[in-house]
């Protein structure tokens, strides 16, 4: 049984198959944006099921080219290790196919993805714990420090994940920084981001944070954790689409959901700023204790006996997520895939201002994210004031 | 075909129906020490041939534990790839099978094993400029500076090696610092000991760089690189046995070396101090100026571009292989395995001089490592001073 792209018809057969539904009417509709995926959802009576199917290719503006089938599988698989260490925020899986790239998952449609929900002033009062917890326990539980090196290294050789960290690697840490074809600059922001090609430190530090991502392999990192990979309501909250998982730093992915959170304030920045900041606060907050709690509780030895390592551990996450950060700042502001966060804010000098802002915020915290020691001193980030001037 | 441990017709067997040999009558021994290997000397007329053969378990000091074959194939694989980069300084392989663990390659009894050379006083006045080559082209060319990060990753994930890491994570890393079964404490050194062990910030650092060894994948590692592993004479260096070869930290080879260097001091540490110091200077200057001379050449985008980059990239190498190398004194003065350069000294009085010494510089290397920002800054951690007080 080889893959095949499936119609309506094949998805509603394949979960009756599957005995997932029985014979009762079925609804089903293809929701999907088509980029890189086939996304069905289907009603039966009580059950509401989403089953994705992985295309052969990715489109973006346009332009298609090739992607393993492979990483539908790297889904799966992270989807359920996730699962096995941080339940409440992983959607339920109810099968999976290698063979045929896809995967039956519940249905998420009572929940809201965040990035549009905050855009229409949805609130989410247990978000920034909720992704600081899931975080804390992703992270902790597969890497080095929980399994141990040997199994560890077992789980790690089965997340090789090329093709889509080359994306990443192009579309975060390379194209962004010189006139790539792929990115997407708005008229009037020119100036600005000249002053971003020509700043030879950001560059070198940049290219550092890019060795980072390729080189380090702390821990199975979700790998594209921004806010339009999770739903949420009131009072829950689910991380889908794993399909970028891959054995990485400790500080992508909190880097990555830090900037996504900055992104959030820029549609009223005077009125959201400090909101969005005290939720990165609580982020951090949860994470680092709870990070600290299952190290103090679970890591083997010898780490756990190392005086004053987890803070130091915690305090390196801390310098890279915001340079992690930075970086996602500003590939969203002038790269490929661009945020609604800044796209849909109306009024052009607004939008190139607080696009002016975003790369002068990127910037700073990739050049000085050393200077963190604790989070505090992120309040001193900021750039409004430096714009101003 | 499965595998079987050889007797010496085995081997001569074996190099005949592959034709390495011909009718010509043969002589043969097996010169190895049993503990982890077979090694067989092969001569049959103008041939000189060494089959090198893997035992299925390892036996130190009376002890016997499994160990996987398949770091016969590690270890095949590694010294080709070397080769394809490094070829002065690697064996000829002629042979390699998987199935039976075994390679064929030249014979190198024309030359000395280093360690054992420099305890009788031999020279070898271009082993530091040599291994600094090696060092430099086998780092490199391995590495996404050179290879980019897609095809680094296919070749990184076929250099798993768990068994053989988890020896060195637990034998450098961990049983040293602690009072375990495995170590071996002269009589008259514990108070040293006592110190090591109590020192938290100490713990906390080597616990860093094992992390660091544990999740840095920057370059295929020979990853055990001592005086022992490195065959020599006046003007040929040949680096043998890289069964531990394994993707890891730059700094780690680096650190090893530099280790083994300032071991070779210790049996007339007043004659050969100054002399092993100009040969760890030779070496660094070797391998840094050789590694930026290949960076600025072959580095690939973006790395190249990036201002300043090879020279941080260097400097953080430098510090890694500070740490890594006062891991392995502290490792070899009391721990499984000890250097001949220390147990060799007769005077019970000056051994265990040099012991504490070699302690003392090694936690000074560890805790003080970032100190170091160019290689001259090494020349301030003389610890002679520090234990004459």
């Amino acid at each position: 049984m080889g893959y095949q792209a499936f119609t309506v018809q094949d998805a509603i057969e394949r979960v009756r198959t599957l005995g997932l539904i029985g014979n009762e009417p079925v609804t089903a509709e293809e929701i999907g944006d088509g980029n890189l995926n086939l996304v069905f959802r289907i009603h039966a009576g009580d059950q509401h099921l989403i089953l994705k199917q992985a295309l052969p290719y990715a489109k973006v503006v346009g332009e298609s080219w090739p992607l393993s089938l492979e990483r539908a599988w790297i889904e799966q698989s992270a989807l359920k290790e996730f699962a096995k260490v941080a339940i409440p925020f992983v959607p339920r899986v109810y099968h999976a196919s290698k063979e045929e790239a896809f995967t039956v998952m519940e249905d998420l449609s009572h929940l809201t993805i965040v990035r549009a929900g905050l855009l229409e002033g949805e609130k989410y009062p247990l978000l920034a714990e909720h992704i600081g917890s899931y975080l804390a326990r992703t992270l902790f539980y597969t890497s080095d420090f929980a399994l141990g090196p040997v199994a560890k290294k077992q789980i790690a050789r089965q997340y090789y994940n090329p093709d889509l960290c080359d994306i990443t690697e192009k579309l975060i840490f390379t194209d962004p920084f010189y006139d790539a074809e792929t990115n997407a600059i708005e008229a009037g922001l020119e100036a600005e981001v000249d002053r971003v090609w020509n700043d030879a430190e950001l560059k070198r530090e940049v290219a550092k944070l890019e060795a980072l991502f390729i080189t380090k392999g702390d821990a199975l990192l979700h790998g594209d954790l921004h806010t339009g990979s999770i739903f949420a309501s009131a009072d829950e909250t689910k991380v889908i689409d794993p399909e970028f998982a891959f054995y990485g730093p400790f500080g992508f992915d909190v880097g990555q959901f830090i900037a996504h959170l900055f992104f959030a304030a820029y549609p009223k920045y005077d009125q959201l700023r400090e909101e969005r900041i005290k939720d990165i606060d609580t982020f951090w907050l949860t994470f680092a204790s709870t990070f600290k709690a299952l190290w103090e509780r679970e890591a083997v030895e010898p780490f756990r006996s190392a005086d004053g390592l987890v803070e130091d551990v915690l305090s390196t996450i801390l310098q890279d997520a915001l340079g992690f950060a930075g970086c996602e700042l500003i590939r969203r502001t002038i790269g490929l895939a661009p945020v609604a966060d800044l796209e849909q804010i109306a009024d052009p000098t607004v939008r190139l201002e607080r696009k002016r802002h975003a790369l002068r915020l990127g910037a700073a915290l990739i050049k000085r994210r050393t200077e963190c020691k604790t989070f505090t001193d992120l309040r001193n980030f900021d750039v409004t004031e430096e714009l101003s001037r």
